[in-house]
């Protein structure tokens, strides 16, 4: 078989880089991926009981890039979505990230803007050097607002203590000190109607678009011939392995339909302190949609073989960095996304990413 | 790339081959779809509102073949439901296909089981020698029945007056004497829970079936190195139309969604007399679902490029014997199902007819 571009991974990155080639350049793409859907991460599907889920956790789309957003505005229409969010801290829920309101509504308070710097102040603890991430947040924030939002987060999200985190993993913790309780403040946020899927489905409905599933590319890529390969999948993986194994961190993920209207207050919640799980969705709360039953998700992060996060430590970064450069020895390949290139990206961010990589494609 | 199997279409007759070659000869398949879903005509989504819809028509599953039945329910659980149509006739919905019921509610009478023979045989035209599918009809129901349920429906249908039609095309009306309304009495009936894409993609997943969708088989099958092909595309197509192309009956879909939980008594009408729409489909009395909203689809057949129905006319049938007398000597090449035999099959005889031909191959 001849093509020429072969696309590893149906994902977002690899989905964008196929709209551009067939659209702009004109030239046959086959995608190659090993799921049996399309989508990556973001693929969405009706459950039995007709709601909308995102079978590999929540996505909300947010930008302040015109570009991006005028390019996804192509393939879908939107459900204007500001995504909000509390964390539920000893017996409430309180808005994250950490704002005036969180502040207010923790201590039970009525600090004005002006007034939350110097509480803030007078809580932090002063410390000579800082090596972890124990230390940041302290310094920061104070043993209360570390034990409340972080310690023990951190330990679900990570399987680690702060105090043995380097410095890095959280290097700063965002206050807002105003009243802006959403969790993005990006100028464009929402969901596309109809679910990410439909929209990816639209993005890859071209005639020189061919997209193999249930398919491991190593198993055929011998017998395709092709001028360039983007990559999307694990670059590890694309190297066999030969520096070892980067880090995942995986996630359980728990569905569940409950027989009423709506199961708790905003789409999502954060679980610092009690229970496995880091984080519940309710996934009508993004969508709109209407239903006499509700779907959530519970999510707990776990080691495991499905690759989600990136280890934001020094030890994988550096290995990361030994394939990459191993990477940029290919010729003809380009590795793009977030498990290629070892980087954690939000969705806007890797179409940009892809835009970009395709600009210098086609020169 | 090297198969030792490809399968060109990933409808019903294409799947369950390629389940059967991955599981049972654990041989690896590469399946060739057109279009960028699996599952064929019995292609079904959630749309915006979350109710699951059949994009090409409805289907519901039913047979009396225990072996096709135990097939399937490898791959899906059962929503149990039992098929009911109503026509609307003269303002009124009469049960389908014509019963004893039909005959009571359509003249206000109540007879018995043992009056329906004579109340027929005293409606009945005696016509001298059978021509047409008018002739068929009106010597076996007479010009009332006739008129009503076969003339103005056949006309939208099939675009043909039944006057103009071979008798071949209506030979039997049917007739139940007893009081059974359901449309079909085989044994098991039901839908897949969580619909029929589903039971597909439960079909074909394993790791030795890749599916690469989205694919004229024409534009790739030169790179591809396969000992046997299953085709299960249109006849005529294979052989680039060298006969001519076979006449198809296609559909003009309209799906509306109604602000109302209830549209018709039914999951099925049919509209013999009134309207441009042979069929009223409302999905949820299918599936079961609960909404607030519901979905129905009314079908207009029509001319057009989407193959559905293989015209049942003599002539057609001339030219696909003419196709198919090719297609037996093609070697190493398996023409199977509705497209590919230019035959009517219902779901489950396009399984049976898959499995028998798969005992074939494995010999």
């Amino acid at each position: 078989m001849k093509y020429k571009y072969v696309i590893v991974g149906a994902g977002l990155a690899g989905i964008t880089i196929a709209e551009r080639i067939a659209t702009q350049l004109h030239e046959q793409v086959l995608i190659i991926e090993k799921r049996d859907h399309i989508a990556g991460n973001i693929y969405d599907e009706y459950n039995e009981d007709g709601i909308l889920v995102q079978m590999y956790g929540p996505h909300t789309f947010h930008t302040n890039d015109k570009e991006v957003f005028d390019f996804v505005c192509q393939y879908c229409d939107w459900h204007e979505y500001q995504h909000r969010v509390l964390s539920y801290v000893n017996g409430n829920f309180v808005p994250m990230p950490i704002s005036l309101e969180t502040i207010n509504q923790l201590y039970n308070m009525n600090l004005s803007e002006d007034e939350m710097d110097a509480f803030i102040e007078s809580r932090k603890v002063k410390i000579e050097e800082i090596k972890t991430s124990e230390d940041v947040v302290l310094s920061q924030g104070g043993h209360d607002i570390y034990e409340k939002f972080f310690k023990y987060f951190t330990i679900k999200q990570w399987g680690v203590d702060p105090s043995q985190l380097d410095k890095s993993v959280i290097s700063r913790i965002p206050f807002r000190k105003n009243r802006d309780t959403r969790y993005f403040t990006d100028k464009y946020q929402g969901n596309p109607k109809g679910g990410f899927t439909e929209m990816c489905r639209k993005m890859l409905n071209h005639p020189e678009i061919h997209v193999l599933l249930n398919t491991d590319y190593k198993d055929v890529i011998d017998g395709i011939d092709y001028d360039t390969m983007v990559y999307t999948g694990p670059i590890d993986y694309y190297f066999d392995y030969k520096f070892g194994r980067l880090k995942y961190r995986s996630i359980k993920f728990i569905f569940e339909t409950h027989n009423c209207e709506s199961y708790q207050p905003v789409a999502s919640t954060r679980w610092p302190m009690d229970y496995d799980y880091t984080r519940i969705t309710e996934f009508k709360k993004m969508t709109g949609q209407k239903n006499e039953k509700t779907t959530i998700l519970k999510e707990i992060p776990c080691d495991g073989d499905e690759p989600f996060y990136t280890f934001p430590t020094v030890e994988w970064k550096e290995l990361a960095e030994k394939y990459r450069s191993e990477a940029s020895k290919e010729k003809n390949v380009i590795f793009l996304g977030r498990l290629a290139e070892y980087k954690y990206y939000d969705m806007d961010d890797v179409i940009r990413r892809a835009l970009d990589v395709f600009e210098e494609i086609r020169k």
